[in-house]
């Protein structure tokens, strides 16, 4: 077996994000975002979930008196900041957040044990305790996030301070794990390690990393059963009474080898995370076996478990996929971190096979459920993302009780605050990706990037607006010829896409493949590429075995999902039908929520007032046919709801 | 305040239910029903959750060794059972069967302590913990259910041996309960007593039950919190760690006084076992104030929380009412014990006020959920009663966890099996009642009764073919002429009743009143009367404010709620859409399901065939028009339903 040949990233530094929607995003998490996590991690918000995350640090280090607090994974938190930290670095100076985070480096660094172990929780709570609960206390999970957060940092600054701790937080791990005999021979109940270890191979080129990976891959789900064998040793002690972590073996993919799963079973995030580090390995040593499974369980995902936000997740019980096609809406789990994931797992996917369908469910995802995560103010978020909400019925129906109408200052469990952060501050990243002479387009963003194709200097000048209007231009300027291929994407909301070439129309089949156009040429001084990808909107149905949504359309225009919410239309969105022959017209609301694109379509609504009185008291009636009145339903983008207080909320509305 | 003048039931012993429908359920009853659940109390039954309830008074009583096993009302389904022997030894003579239950009593006789009290949970576990944790033990719940088992036992059999248990248990609890210094200030977490109490004041006459019933209605939701102070006392022990029962006050309706709750809260079979109660004592003692409360809690169920099929308790969490219109029909939870109790606070009312609503709403839960609570061969039985079904979710979604597909043989809380066993054994008393003058017939069922009017002998037959035809005959016979009046009720699904007396038509309006056509004359001899209520198929749909029922209709026909099942049907029940202008067609399945009315109708279905290879690997698309295919939609009474395997099933259909 042999690394693939695959297609990579720029370095984020070589990537500027220009365009109103995206740039917005991009200092909102630099000026704000970042800044109230740190306060976050801090303990500095008041009327909020306390993180005490720093505190664990600073106690560990020595640096504090005090007794841990928080999740068994509260140290993963820092670690995010810290790698969004990173990324917000290599594309923008900012000496005084650098100082802030070489302080927070020293810190964890003097909380590092001399065997390299790093873990707060174990070492304040439970130091005879370190590795013997893999099930259920993310020891690795969370070195997992401190060793990518130093990747991005070294990356950024070229400081390799937090690159030791990480590497030495590795090789502690890769003397404790292995196939040895008096070693350990298991895994983490939450993947995130795997992608962590390939991270630092790539940054390092130690290869004891990446075959640690692949052990840890492919130990999952073996038979005995290491989780069982461990809650044996630790004679039947649990972290989590109130879930199954250890006997219910879908909830951490250990129910089959990874190699054998069909389908995507279990905690949502665990199981993206895990694709990604799969995906990972099989491109880093070519293990065709294990790419197959990452095919297979992202078709399972993609054809039969996801919400049309891009959301994954249909049951807060375990925070977990269910079964084909069971998408309930209201009930949804939809975590922003499980779509944060899906990006991964998309991107890298993507790397190794450039088919557009990837890069459709990132930006799917990324539009949808993960920027709706995220209040516009930057401070509050959503940690799960339902497709309806009736407030009344989430007071006082305990099954929706997962579900908030409003977003949170901060949780007890804080993992999608960061984690919003993180991919937000490296977006860069999601763009293009080069192989060889191809440069893709994945995502439409408004941006600069310079980078060097057979050894020319290459600029490529993007402009874009999306999501509110798909005409795309791009100007390319290279010196001395060179022949390389431009590669866009052909979205799957657009059917008839235009492209010319310094003003002269291409012909995009003859030169489309797997969902990409191919612009194939010899470039030399300014190329003007025109990418014209009209946007309608479309009115989306569900596949036929999917219950929610039968009976129902979604509006779709570009990469955004519309929702109606309480705001535009009034309490009862229930009793709003569509009518397929109205045609919905576009508007742009400049002063609404930051400007905004609203749809708005002629409907019909069940009348409520005259039927209180032909109702009387009685909840049934018989032969009665419904009283219409005409009313319009008003769509705003999904991922801008909720930011006018509390209401109503649906993204499949009745069509009739 | 002085007792209301009401109407009272006949004597169980003089009510022969006669008619094919009923009389099978309650053979069923006596022959297979209370006999297999007298070996599930034993044990005797393979592969079912065990029982142990009368090993528990075994114990208790010396004669056996061994510990207390189940849940800590374990006691109450002796209790129930016996109830349910009592009715049936009334109605029919069973030597064995008395001889049983005779051994029994002198077991639960032997459990009882000197001082009275009775209760093999904190007999055997925690002989100093009685009356300690009210809010969740209880106590005072099982002694409810073993007086109304005497009170049963005793009007059946003349023999005081168990009259006198509980007794002596209600004069213990009178002396440990009250407002004295001395006394514990408290009332139980699970109403039941206080129906008990008044059903031994009637038995005994002995008014102090009836004011001990009274204290204990009012002692509720009183200031201070009477289990906030008792959980202090216990130093903060909790029993169901998994329920919060004394923070959750709406839980055990203990938020408020119960005369100033306004809506039906928190554990269904709580509040309709209260409401029982509270209507027991406003009958009573003429407190109008308590049946002001009655009245409020009655409208707000009925008009807002109810399902369709009689049921109540919209989530599983605390088994609970959630809020007005919240009818969700997959996640319901819908108990058969919830229904059971909605009967008893039903009958109770219609006593108060003959008004139809009660009857009708009675023989909704009776006809619909009830009876669907049991299989056909009186075995196997359901605790919770979905409207919709969907096999493969419920298996893998936890937020269905409570719902079942198939009926199961006995249950670690076993409340609903007996709790059927004793109401249809005591069904005779739920068709006639009588105040002063008037007969009111508010079920219609084929039987027998004699009774005496005006110190005649009146025998009244009638013959009826429910549910599957609306034409009830009465035989009316009284020797000297007669005063009085038959009063029918109207059922709600009828629009166009009619009445002839000897064959002379009866001009309805003018007499009738709330819901019932009183027939009032001189009676002399044979009198004929043909009540002919029309049986038509009607299209029901839910206030619009409900949002589990717009776009759909369910079919009802008489007092039937109808079903779609996957056995008629096929899978995918969610893409049968119903046409408002085909005409259903009734038809008599002899055959099927022990002989059923089953109902038809011309339907489309959303193609599948086509559909997969449109869709391909895709779960979204774009403006795309459904493919229909005509089928035939079957429905058969949701009574009926999971007798055929596993399969999906639903009552409400969509309409377009």
């Amino acid at each position: 077996m042999a690394k693939l040949s695959i297609s990579r990233p720029l370095p984020l530094k070589d990537v500027r994000i220009t365009d109103d929607f995206w740039s917005a995003y991009i200092r909102l998490v630099r000026n704000v975002v970042v800044p109230y996590q740190w306060e976050a991690l801090n303990d500095q918000i008041e009327g909020t979930e306390p993180s005490h995350a720093m505190k664990n640090f600073k106690i560990s280090a020595g640096l504090e008196q005090g007794e841990f607090y928080g999740m068994v994974f509260q140290d993963s938190d820092v670690a995010k900041w810290l790698e969004a930290v990173g990324y917000l670095l290599e594309t923008g100076h900012d000496a005084e957040l650098e100082q802030l985070a070489d302080e927070v480096i020293e810190i964890i660094a003097k909380a590092q044990h001399k065997d390299g172990y790093l873990n707060t929780y174990f070492t304040l709570k439970e130091p005879q305790g370190r590795w013997t609960n893999l099930a259920e206390c993310h020891e690795l999970y969370c070195a997992g996030h401190l060793i990518e957060a130093a990747v991005a940092y070294y990356n950024a600054t070229g400081k390799v301070r937090i690159l030791e701790v990480a590497c030495k937080l590795a090789d502690c791990i890769n003397e404790v794990f292995g196939p040895g005999d008096s070693q350990i021979h298991g895994y983490d109940g939450h993947q995130e390690i795997e992608l962590a270890l390939v991270k630092l191979y790539q940054t390092t080129h130690d290869e004891r990393y990446l075959r640690l990976s692949l052990y840890f891959l492919d130990e999952r789900g073996k038979e005995p059963h290491f989780f069982e064998e461990e809650l044996e040793r630790r004679n039947g002690q649990v972290h989590f009474p109130q879930l199954d972590m250890v006997f219910d073996r879908t909830y951490n993919q250990a129910h089959l080898p990874v190699r054998l799963q069909m389908t995507a079973e279990g905690h949502a995030v665990r199981v993206v995370y895990m694709c990604a580090g799969m995906a990972d390995v099989a491109a880093e040593t070519g293990d065709m076996e294990l790419l197959a499974a990452c095919r297979r369980l992202w078709s399972n995902m993609i054809s039969k478990r996801m919400y049309i936000t891009g959301a994954i997740g249909s049951t807060a019980h375990g925070e977990a996929f269910t079964t084909d096609y069971d998408l309930p809406s209201d009930t949804a789990y939809a975590e922003t971190c499980a779509s944060i994931g899906l990006i991964f797992f998309a991107q890298r996917m993507l790397q190794i096979e450039a088919k557009s369908e990837y890069a459709d469910i990132m930006e799917q995802a990324l539009y949808n459920t993960v920027i709706s995560g995220m209040s516009q103010d930057g401070k509050r978020f959503f940690y799960v993302n339902p497709l309806e909400v009736w407030p009344e019925a989430i007071a006082k129906n305990q099954h929706l009780n997962h579900v908030k109408f409003v977003r949170q200052g901060w949780f007890g469990c804080a993992c999608c605050p960061p984690n919003i952060a993180r991919l937000l501050a490296s977006l860069g990243q999601y763009i293009y990706t080069v192989q060889e002479n191809t440069v893709y387009a994945n995502l439409y963003m408004g941006s600069d990037i310079t980078l060097n194709l057979g050894g020319q200097q290459v600029d490529i000048h993007q402009e874009s607006n999306l999501p509110w209007h798909g005409n795309v231009k791009f100007t390319i300027k290279t010196g001395a010829k060179t022949e390389f291929a431009l590669a866009l994407r052909i979205p799957s909301w657009c059917a008839d896409a235009k492209l010319t070439v310094n003003g002269e129309p291409v012909a995009l089949e003859a030169n489309t493949r797997d969902g990409y156009v191919y612009v194939a040429r010899e470039w030399q001084g300014t190329t003007h590429i025109e990418w014209d990808m009209p946007m309608q909107v479309r009115r989306m149905k569900g596949h036929p075995h999917v219950r929610d949504t039968i009976g129902k359309v979604a509006l779709q225009c570009g990469p955004l999902v519309y929702c109606l919410e309480e705001a535009d239309n009034g309490t009862g969105l229930h009793r709003i039908v569509l009518d397929p022959h109205e045609v919905p017209q576009k508007h742009f609301a400049k002063e609404l929520l930051g400007g905004i694109q609203t749809i708005s379509v002629p409907a019909k609504r069940i009348r409520i007032g005259h039927w209180e009185q032909k109702w009387g008291d009685q909840l049934y009636i018989a032969d009665t046919a419904h009283e219409w009145e005409n009313t319009t339903a008003n769509f705003i983008p999904y991922y801008a709801w909720a930011n006018r207080g509390q209401g109503e909320m649906t993204v499949w509305v009745k069509e009739n």
